[in-house]
């Protein structure tokens, strides 16, 4: 997979890149990630890339040329499956959509800063908007950070045992259940007993009913 | 106001305080950040965190005792307003909840990592559980740098022109309108005339009847 992100300001983000899994799926060369600085998208000689809003109001607005450029710089060099924008009003992500970007060859991230970019790139050029949640980031770059970690662990080599991803809350709709390791009694708290049985089908049936119970009392439109 | 996070990876986040919003909260002493290796907490002499879970399965657990004794320290040295664990079974964050952490003196966020802590953990120290959203993330870090960078810009002082934080999406829980910057023609793509008519009155109904529209649309729960 290969992903192109666009942002104003790259190196906010670009040490991720260099750390945990993002670099471990670059290392094993499953995935390709690219920085793109918007700045060097502007024909303006000071670089600009931003401007007053019509209309007033506060806050300042991506203009559309630079970002266009980009993109199409990008769209001339091969196909996307996917041009994504990062806002607080987009689609809100979740585990499912992961899944599906998951599958993509190349995805570009354009990440969105100050007030937001120019309306008429979205209605244009933007193919997806995804939203990580209901909350206002100081940007879009740690929105694309996210939708990055979230699906390249979804690719198949990229956490060494596979079943760690597949036994993770939401893949089946179900969050995890408690878990808990050595020792057994932490200044008396203590284990439930079931799990010191050893006994494999009980575990199981414990671990589904606790999933059941957590979901129905944490996430009951799951 | 003071945060401080507590993770197996603090490098993985530690250049995002460093950079936008966060660098200059703390430059102008508005917040404080500080990491916590949990490796530093643990009295193993090869400094592990982690181990094997109960009852079987794949992935690693963080332990008890490095923990207990990182949010220990912690807590003796001043009171804590929310001690928060990162979790995608958490509560739901939100601006609500963003707004109501700018206001708190001294917050403690735990990471998760691998398949998350001890769940006694869970049960005797955290006040509160957050998600930032219904997908799973390599680890709580980047979850804590979301939370981090949502509540810092809503404290006073941190962003310059305060009306722009005031007039996100969800902070009247309605959608920005589209906005729009020049040229107003770019390719054929044109501004909606209304807000280059210099008519405050028509651009600001215009702008909350957009608003409206785009909330109805996109967020009909807000």
């Amino acid at each position: 997979m290969r992903i192109d992100i666009i942002s104003v300001f790259p190196e906010i983000i670009k040490n991720f890149f260099k750390h945990s899994i993002l670099k471990r799926s670059q290392d094993k060369g499953l995935v390709e990630v690219h920085m793109h600085s918007l700045r060097e998208y502007s024909i303006d000689k000071h670089r600009r890339v931003d401007d007053y809003p019509f209309g007033g109001g506060a806050g300042m607005i991506l203009k559309c040329e630079p970002i266009d450029r980009a993109i199409s710089l990008l769209k001339s060099q091969r196909n996307y499956d996917e041009i994504i924008y990062t806002s607080p009003d987009g689609e809100i992500f979740n585990q499912q959509i992961a899944n599906s970007f998951s599958l993509y060859h190349n995805l570009i991230i354009l990440c969105g800063h100050y007030k937001g970019i120019d309306f008429r790139i979205r209605e244009n050029l933007i193919t997806k908007e995804i939203s990580i949640g209901d909350y206002v980031l100081s940007g879009g770059e740690l929105a694309s950070v996210i939708i990055c970690d979230t699906i390249v662990r979804l690719i198949p080599g990229v956490i060494n045992d596979e079943q760690s991803a597949l036994s993770d809350s939401f893949q089946d709709n179900l969050l995890a259940p408690p878990i808990y390791t050595r020792p057994s009694d932490y200044k008396g708290w203590i284990v439930p007993s079931i799990l010191l049985s050893g006994h494999k089908k009980k575990i199981k049936d414990w671990e589904l009913q606790q999933s059941i119970k957590r979901t129905r009392l944490l996430r009951p439109h799951l």
